[in-house]
């Protein structure tokens, strides 16, 4: 139902019809990792050494016409139950207009609309990515989005319940109750976005020249409340992907741009944060993939007194080796974490991606 | 598998097969709502504007032959986790006999037979129908159930864990640990129930005519304790529902009567309560569906001291916009509660109901 | 996939294929009980009639090419809220050699590869069979196994985030961050091991003439960690089973001994373990099934004063009633639990086990 490059950008599935236009989907997500911290053993001294289970979903899209569809996606949650992440009643009256009620995705920066499954890189960029949600960068609310222009300018505005920023704590101090603003705009120059509706990945893995810019906001009055005082809540942000062929395989490159403001009432979340990635696909394939290097930068400046605040930025090194897109590739990465206060960490991370 | 008004009454489902009488079929839920509360925002003077996504349920229904069945539903828990609502395991020798262990919906009123899926208006009538149970008005047990007389008659008769009433507190004081007995009665006049097993659903949207009575009656010895005191709970219900064309469209009325017992051990759920809904459901077709205008009143009155009581009752005005039955329905409604004590709340609901 | 006795030893599941060597299927899992415990109600006199829903479990499986595969387990956890068990990312290279990471059973006793749904009794043998794990049996990590000399020797050798013995207190007293190490050995001499991958079941019912012999070790540095002591994890068993077809069925006898130790650092984990199972399944088919009998020791001795220690063992005597192997069956079983300290405890079970 996409254009170009629409096959790297969404599991396969298994898709059970049961009448014009009717149908249930069923996917399967899994991320799994082994990490080295230096001197992260609690004896201080040795490398901790941890696998984990970073991320199991459950994929399931269902079709009752022509127009109704829907979607229902699981995430691991920390306590290991399994966690409601995407439920969307989903009105399609056509690519240019639609309306979707439950919990999604809101607009927001390309790096959550990706999540942490179509990213360059394999971990999620959390110290610049940090719009408030209520689980796994999703809130309960509707939004209408549509695609125009032959699909190169998507739209996206949705009213959610948002409040996720600081501790809304009691009826003290007392708010009227107004609901948080998303929006976001994105055209794609060369080629349309592949990825269903209005989500983003990082890379076609060189399958297609894509010159994309976005930007998102958000807005909740009252939107965040401390024990002592209530602001508004304001994040914005800009950012932007470039992949393209060029010698033996294709460059890319993305960056992005952060605001964030709680009138000072979440000081720790009032700053400006930035991102930069880049990476390169080559063509060959060595056994059944392909390599795909790719270095990133992300920094979050708090704006209160520097000395005082904890500044972050982290950097990796990564080597992507990519099977079948998103949906098979393993990932070697090197982070490096540093922040004003506190010492540095470093991590080798090897981590599986699969999906079906 | 069901007789004339099957069709609005049952989810449809992707079906996978895979031998005869071998299936495994997996479907979707979904409630999202918009509620406006009067003054109901935490400054005490503005409206609160919520969005919530209320239900989201996987389905799994699965055979393994002609008589050995399965059923797995789940349903969001209050802390975002997905929890297990129904787990059987059927033995379904022929339509007049059938035999169910797991977890379950015990026999009960129509109301919790419905569940919130099923019913003519949009949200559930928590303050009548109030017959104890595990988690979502189910409990684990074992039932013997079937259809009679051309499926008129449907009997359900079943032993529970129970205890679910008031909360069990260590040894003290001591019971014996009897099951809870649930049985129900009911007789659809016109046209046989619909609905799969001893499931129902307060309309057919003029699909059929219908005219339902049912009894039901719950009792496990020594079912109320609390720290004090140990007592029998009783409950038992009579409910109708009447379904008729008539002019440009049909006419739906039902009532149900409950009397609630924990032997004075449990004072707020000793009493009395009586529920009364109406609608009419237009032929005409305006856009993608039809309107259906509905009222409902509720009320639980409190066998106690009234002075002291707080009895609780609801009114209900809503109109239904129904694209495709229970499957696919938007509501539109006015609620209005009041107690005894406590002050009166006003709200305004729209919500969405998909099913796949 | 796999040879002879496969039928019986995994659940059938309805798989939707989407391409070459591409599916997803999907399954169910149901075990539900009603217990009756001597003198086991509140008032220490009456027995206590329990109805519980054990387990239930989604089972997916997906291919996305000959080679790349996914599991994804639930069941049901003690807040009835459902948990994640499998999740796995498989990369099939051969039958001789794959390797899994994710989450899963670490090599271990036969019991453990049996889970609750394969084992000849109904009711797990939880007083031996008591390696550490993070949840039902499983742990995060990375394995190689295979099948070699005609599927007659399994290997599996993993790596695990491990832990799980004692408790793990913050950073005293440190440790470096050592991974659990399991590793397993089994041999199937008349027919080959007819269970999924490393997977084992405790009988055919019948269907194979089997001899099998198995050894497994887990073994963790620092993996045993208290309050006040830190101490190296390692456990080991042997594990065998013999199906012989004899006069008008068929015998199953099966045995295991465990070594377990943490270094004394949680005494009540020290110990050596005896399980010892006999059933005889009858060819004749009475209704819509073949009746099992079967008995099972399994004994606890703690390594510390046993005067002071609670060493434990329980009888069991069952009855299954086998439909169609793991994927229909009924259980009947008398238990008893005896203890160096503590009463005997009596139960009576009844129980039924469907698997799609």
């Amino acid at each position: 139902s996409t254009i170009g490059m629409a096959a790297p950008l969404a599991q396969a599935a298994g898709t059970i019809t049961f009448g014009e236009d009717k149908s249930v989907s069923v996917g399967l997500g899994i991320r799994s990792t082994f990490t080295s911290t230096e001197d992260g053993a609690t004896n201080g001294s040795s490398n901790s050494n941890d696998f984990a289970l970073d991320s199991v979903r459950l994929y399931m899209n269902a079709s009752l016409n022509k127009y109704i569809k829907g979607t229902f996606n699981t995430e691991k949650k920390a306590d290991e139950s399994i966690g409601v992440i995407d439920a969307i009643a989903q009105f399609e009256f056509m690519p240019e207009f639609n309306i979707w009620a439950g919990r999604m995705l809101p607009a927001s920066d390309r790096s959550n609309l990706n999540g942490p499954y179509y990213l360059l890189p394999f971990s999620y960029p959390g110290i610049v990515s940090r719009y408030p949600s209520r689980t796994t960068g999703r809130d309960d609310g509707a939004a209408v989005w549509g695609k125009l222009l032959d699909s190169r300018l998507i739209y996206n505005l949705g009213a959610f319940e948002g409040h996720n920023v600081g501790t809304r704590v009691g009826t003290t101090p007392g708010t009227s109750d107004q609901p948080l603003v998303a929006a976001r705009l994105q055209y794609d120059f060369w080629t349309p976005n592949g990825a269903p509706a209005f989500y983003t990945g990082s890379t076609t893995f060189g399958a297609a020249d894509v010159l994309s810019v976005g930007v998102a906001a958000q807005y909740q009055k009252d939107g965040a409340v401390s024990a002592t005082s209530t602001g508004d809540y304001t994040g914005w942000n800009l950012d932007g992907l470039m992949e393209k062929k060029a010698g033996p395989g294709a460059v890319t490159a993305e960056g992005a741009y952060y605001k964030y403001d709680t009138d000072g009432v979440i000081k720790s979340e009032d700053g400006t944060a930035y991102l930069l990635g880049l990476g390169y696909i080559f063509n060959e394939v060595f056994g059944w993939g392909r390599f795909q290097p790719h270095v990133r930068y992300q920094k979050f400046d708090r704006d209160d007194n520097p000395v005082l605040a904890a500044d972050k930025k982290q950097y990796d090194f990564g080597l992507n080796y990519v099977i079948d897109g998103f949906n098979a590739k393993l990932a070697a990465t090197y982070s490096k974490v540093e922040q004003t206060t506190g010492k540095e960490v470093d991590k080798f991370i090897v981590g599986v991606q699969l999906q079906f």
